[in-house]
């Protein structure tokens, strides 16, 4: 294991981290606040767009993607965990989710066509996109239970079904979604499905509605529920192939796993940074929060926490490096299981010690607890990623009697 | 100890029981998608009034109040846990927080004058209440660090200071706020502060803001920020005298912790139903959830977590009925840390269940959640009620050297 | 619910915690240490038969036996917890199992002339017994994978097979015990099994060797693995008659693991005192280790969960009165799984706080924690019992789908 | 962070792992029932001699010491793990606790006289030592309330005092014990312990008695209390000098704890090995235990658990060797902390796999948690760790006022 920064990823690490800290969270709370005097909040504040100049003008952009950074997995680790300080910070650097994870794909998949098309305005940032794949109906932790399809038709593909928590979709520059549809039971298992692009403005796609999470919109991104009702599109818009389609998500959501759990670190630490500026700042009995009962015991447990948290990451991302997804298997599903329970503990703990300002707005825990229990089910619960690591454990192991 | 019914309370329970699965939990959904729908969200949707009339005419009204229930605490429990099951519900018996600890003190403490004024039309809900306790500026766990101040000033008293997480006091029906302030800091520790009944129309009250909890604004009651800038009040304004303050807050958060701890046993129960209605009846991997990894255990613990808390609510009920408040100090504190948490566990379990749809609205899970999550700050932290239960249990022992 | 004592339980309660305080813990230590000091300790101090003749005279006998005592299982219950205070205890008031579930076996089922010849002696406390069920190579916890067998033969039965954890089967007193074999595996899975009545010196019984628990061989008790070749017994050694094996060991195991849980509230309140007495006596960096760091929340959380196992145990107990052992099998389950983890995280606490002492014999805390732990597998491991709660609950719902 | 092996660890890993599984693991449990038929266990049995001199033919001898093997302390981490597996594996390698703090403190500190009595035969492995550190009557987590004096008495230094859990001092070849003790109270705090070589036979030295943890005395090991009366001995069996002892116990604790560490990290691997086999290998219900409840979640939980505490030390080993002890003071804590409460937490699991025969001695599982217990409290309790961790980690932030 060599998880050492390159001079090149140590300067990158201390420009984004200056660039989070000086021109990022001093901005946060009144870009939220400005958000939610909105009455239509659905809009990109042109902060957002300046913060994102400046990051580009700094060659602080891209920095997810191998084929544009140069990084590796365990270059970039930092770099993410930095960015994920702030729930405003990924999209400034064109790092956030979904679009992450469906550069990769258009990078790795995607026809000549279909990269000039979608993947260079993204990797400029003027456009959004989605994920359509999770549904409401189906347990989609099983991806086989999948109802919504994609069926060829000529030298078309029809798109039948209903997608949810299809992140970004109310974004106003989201254009287009990645779909995924079954298009043959009757292939082998893992064969069976098919990615389309699906420009968001394709008669037929409608979004019914935005779901909250845990309350929240996330405007101006938010999680759609999206119809899909005969949408018809030319075949070219299929991804890498036809029954392709279960191939490109496990290569999607690999880096993406590694890519969220980054940012949880990251959260965590800024969750335990304001508790501790909280307990050593507020009196109570007459003594700081921090001297009161248990809490340097807490304290103590969630730099614990984060530390194993951060290096069980970095372990990921090394084995992702050195030995590929498929390497990587157990790896990435440890730390999917271990790093957002993680931050909620850890943020938790810090608003607790916030009392109820940590319950608003006025910090941003509540907003964080939100998205990291939202990665407690996105990309697989904790329940399958669990039952990943014990089937690799396990099978260590021939049956013996005993 | 003796949790049993009285035919009285048994038939009670029943009714109750029915009413809310008959009348408001069919509704409920609907009621929260209405009120998602409206531009201005901070009314009172007819169905409210409607049910209120219907429970009343039933005589479901005021059972949290002895002097009008004629019920124990014990007898109270199981009614309180029928209501908890739905977050509409206590309103429509006329049992919410914080209307009901401010009954409790008008009935107990009021003057004839204030009873005529706001008793009488809150236990008729025709008009609704706030508290005004907890102060952004000091770690309100501590009472005695409060800044707000209630100064007499010949025949009224003023006013002065900033209370938020003032909860109701954006409902359009919100009436009069009890508000505690500092009078006499070189009094005795206990005799500092002063309750005042205050108008919400009075010149120099303003709701500055309506504060999220956990992203929710809970409309149409909320959680308000106040200020009072040299609010004057005829001195009659003053609840039971200058200085008695601190004792009418004991008083009235004993009940109302049991009240609390009540309901968020009915919560969990509402909640370990939903997990046990997804867990039979939605399949993954071939299986319904329930028959997959863990579930099962996670079910039989919440089973048994949730049977534990309800009965140290009836024990610490109990020992209210019997034995008052100050012989009831380390049980009620017991609930006010096992309670809220258990409910967290177990409403935690039944929104992993859901995936992504327990996050959502569609059902009531995100919201149980911020609603026992908030519990584990008002009327007082975990920790602070950690610390009186660790007191007493210490005062047991005298020092030995060993 | 009604856990109140009556009149009679509540004077046996203070007699025998008098007993339990003034006679038996003062010397336990002692005791202990004379044991440990003998080359051969499987033997009976005097003062055991000492304690024992004087708790005979007040009334303090084979008071867990509804038939001898007259107490319902809710009135025994807080005899029982105080009894659990000492692992010396229950066998000075003839209550100790395994000798308990035997006597009631015996009760329930037993001829009169095998009461005659075993359960008169047992009730006099002039012998002990043994249970024997376990077996080294199947998986004990289900029932149904027994493989010694009592095979009826002509007017003998015949006993092989060989079973450990037999736990007080070194004690010098111990006669008989209770063997429980396959008869006739075609037989309906719940009328496969026979118990017999097996005198320890039937020629072909073997106690191979004492079995250590956590280290401890529990002298002069001990944990034997016994093994039976071609023993032969009398046909009217069979208990209540051929296939009635599984019946009777439900039977045995309800009350028993009620029993079982009073005993380590009991013990868990034993190790809570210990634990308060070494914080409130005990200096570090200048205070009492009450007031270091989350000391006190510790302390605090471990009353509230004996307060909650006591209650769990009680409703138990007022089931089983109330309802039989049918009506109680989910909150027979529920005190198997709650009670010993609880134990066993007080006994944790004290340890803790007792440093490098709290693992020696100097205090009783080692032992108890032994005793506990072997509690989570003794009658069912908690997997199993947490099944029972889980099919109970599950049960109650339909499968629906959504 | 750079975790990579060396060639030379990498293939001293290989052989010291094949050393363990091949010679040592497989004659583990007959060597401790060899150990438990003797009258007498304080003996060596010609197995461990034999053992040990096959290691130091092979070159796998002091491997824990940077002088002799050339390793860092991440190289050396997973030779320690390799040997962790087996509680008689270290002392194979001349890798075992006490005697390499010990050797580390001689190496260090030592004369060059000092070395020649005492360091060389152990390095040779020829003669065992012991560390009286603990004492009964005192919190020893607070190093300043030591009542153990060594006075300076001309050429002299007298020793007196009671000291316990003395490990080691059993063993018939333990010859000499390193005493720590109290030389001047007024001096400053960190100057006021001196370290002293004790022959044990020196008059005044007594092994008052062999204390048990959880249970077992260790043999032929043991955890002694030792009283030392008026011993006299040369002042320069003083180590490095008067007043110099607090400093060399911090140099003595800080690797020391690193290895501990190490070696419970490889049994909890070793504990996950056997609970594998036998979820895999054992069937109940008609399945292998591990397709049943929650155990692979579990298996999973371990597998996650033992990773990140894998990861933790090597990165607490990593800034040992790159920052020196004062700058790895946090880690050192942190590991210390999480470590064996990971191990505690995997055994545990293991055990309950096992059922009953988890708890006898028939595996490796209850005495691993003795040792894994023990070590909560030896070279300093959780709580003190915690505290050290949460003390560096708040005071990264100037107390500021909100």
């Amino acid at each position: 294991m060599d998880f050492a920064h390159s001079a090149r990823s140590a300067d990158l690490l201390e420009r984004v981290t200056r660039f989070v800290r000086a021109e990022i969270e001093p901005v946060e709370a009144e870009h939220h606040r400005e958000l939610a005097r909105l009455d239509n909040p659905w809009v990109v504040l042109p902060r957002v767009e300046q913060l994102k100049a400046r990051a580009r003008a700094q060659g602080l952009w891209n920095l997810f993607l191998p084929a544009e950074s140069g990084l590796s997995t365990v270059e970039y680790a930092p770099l993410a965990e930095a960015m994920g300080r702030s729930l405003l910070a990924p999209e400034v650097f064109n790092c956030n989710a979904p679009d992450t994870g469906n550069m990769e794909v258009l990078h790795l998949y995607g026809s000549p066509a279909q990269q000039d098309r979608w993947l260079r305005p993204l990797l400029d940032g003027t456009i959004r996109s989605a994920f359509c794949m999770t549904e409401p109906d189906v347990a989609s932790s099983d991806a086989t239970t999948m109802a919504a399809t994609a069926i060829p038709d000529g030298d078309e593909v029809v798109l039948n079904g209903t997608k949810w928590f299809s992140t970004g979709v109310g974004h106003p520059h989201c254009a287009v979604a990645i779909f995924m549809g079954l298009t043959d039971p009757t292939a082998p298992r893992h064969a069976q499905h098919t990615m389309v692009l699906v420009p968001l403005d394709t008669p037929g796609v409608t979004v019914e509605r935005m779901l909250p999470v845990f309350g929240r919109h996330d405007e101006p991104y938010g999680h759609g529920q999206v119809s899909f009702t005969d949408v018809r599109l030319p075949l070219d818009s299929v991804i890498a192939g036809v029954g392709r389609g279960f191939e490109i998500a496990q290569g999607r959501l690999g880096p993406g796993r590694v890519h969220h759990c980054m940012r949880l670190v990251g959260l965590a630490e800024k969750a335990l940074e304001l508790a501790c500026v909280r307990a050593t700042g507020r009196v109570a009995f007459g003594k700081p929060l921090a001297d009161l009962g248990g809490n340097r015991e807490r304290i103590a447990d969630a730099r614990i926490a984060i530390d194993q948290a951060r290096l069980l990451v970095l372990n990921a991302a090394w084995k992702l490096d050195t030995r590929g997804l498929d390497g990587a298997r157990a790896e990435v599903s440890q730390i999917k299981v271990a790093v957002p329970s993680m931050a909620l503990s850890v943020i938790d703990l810090a608003i607790q010690l916030h009392g109820a300002a940590g319950l608003s707005d006025d910090f941003p825990l509540a907003a964080a607890y939100a998205a990291a229990r939202s990665l407690r089910l996105a990309d697989g619960p904790d329940e399958v990623h669990r039952g990943v690591v014990a089937r690799l454990e396990l099978a260590k192991y021939r049956r013996e009697s005993r």
